[in-house]
């Protein structure tokens, strides 16, 4: 599908396709405990400063870059500073977004919620000492949770595309309030968060062959997992809309 | 638990939890299409020679290399040439195994068999430009296929302690052969193809929130799924159980 030919219909589907892959890299996630010291400042080595998980994102996002990763305006690095260049020969992305989206990136705020809020309620206490395959299943939430808020620019366009009347008035009256009351369907979230809690189950159960999985315990607590979403993913994706839309007439 | 106080039934139960991870990545990577310039020499530029996966793999693995990631007895490199040390704290793994484990790595077989007979089974054909996004795909698969079967080793050393009677006349007789044959249960087998195959149903559905997902299209072909565990990945599970086995009484 040509991605000049993106519907409300079609960008839905690529966010539900997306609630699979946040689910899995929580679930993998999930599978190592929390492993404190790869988010301690002071498991430090004199090869680099910070946390393990900051030197193994930036380094995989700098490798990644040269590979041309970036060149796809729906992917958004975590530390865009510095990011080498592509040394790969382009690709020609459809060009769908109006240009002025390629400045919004809060991918400050997603790694500040996933360190300091998310990783605590959906991961056990404990050390088994796996900092480094921590930090790389780290690395793929967070790309799994900044490559769906950011798919918000998406979302915003379309929805611009459909019905440029309805937002234009608070775009030019920098309205965020109404925007983002425009941008809000409570029964869609709604069911979006019962969608999710039921994705949890049916990819966090322990599948047997004798009999429908253990219903009784998840890998990941799918209550938390609507949580994610209630609270945080839908938010910052709406965040992410606002944002666009803000820009879209300049 | 301690890795000292490894059992059959905790191997086993370890086993069943990759299944899970071997099962998300590939369901992730046939989000992309094959992708083919991802494979290809010839796609290369001045930065690096050789294909694109080659580049996110080597790199990725030097700087986890540095993280520790190796550090784990359980993790094995594909590139192990000249991976740089470890810069971070020691962490103290429990020493399970028999030290010359540490010789065996059969990567070079597991990368060959998954990019020339796994990829195109799964993977849809096609180019949608993401090369880089695909090679880290890639890797995940690569990884969770890697360590499942060199797991093979602490299902060889915890089947050795049970009954190491069997299996000596065996490796003194350098007979691999009969020891495949004493590591071979194929009720087991069986059941494992018809789990991953349940697995693969439950894990790449399409969940709705009104039936039970669609049964007719998965993700990824469960009975692809099935075969993978049947052709490849038990028997070179099992060739790397009898590869610790010749080596045990060293």
């Amino acid at each position: 599908m040509a991605k000049n030919s993106l519907t409300l219909e079609s960008v839905r589907h690529s966010l539900i396709r997306q609630e699979d892959s946040i689910i899995f890299s929580l679930i993998e996630r999930a599978h190592f405990p929390i492993n404190s010291p790869t988010y301690s400042p002071s498991h430090v080595s004199n090869s680099f400063s910070g946390p393990l998980l900051r030197f193994v994102v930036k380094e995989t996002e700098a490798l990644l870059a040269k590979a041309g990763r970036y060149a796809n305006p729906e992917e958004h690095p975590f530390f865009p500073e510095d990011l080498p260049p592509s040394v790969v020969p382009p690709h020609n992305f459809a060009k769908f977004l109006h240009p002025p989206a390629a400045s919004i990136n809060i991918n400050k705020d997603i790694w500040d919620t996933y360190i300091n809020k998310l990783l605590q309620l959906f991961v056990a206490p404990g050390d088994d000492g796996n900092y480094a395959s921590t930090a790389a299943s780290d690395l793929v939430c967070l790309q799994a949770l900044s490559r769906r808020i950011h798919y918000g620019k998406l979302v915003a366009e379309v929805k611009f595309r459909e019905s440029p009347q309805e937002y234009e008035p608070a775009i030019r009256a920098k309205d965020r309030d109404t925007l983002m009351k425009l941008l809000t369907f409570e029964k869609v979230e709604e069911a979006v968060m019962n969608r999710v809690a039921k994705k949890a189950m049916m990819f966090g159960q322990e599948v047997t062959l004798n009999k429908d999985g253990n219903h009784e315990k998840y890998k990941v607590d799918p209550s938390v997992v609507s949580r994610f979403y209630g609270d945080w993913i839908m938010p910052l994706t709406k965040h992410v809309e606002v944002e666009y839309l803000l820009r879209r007439l300049d």
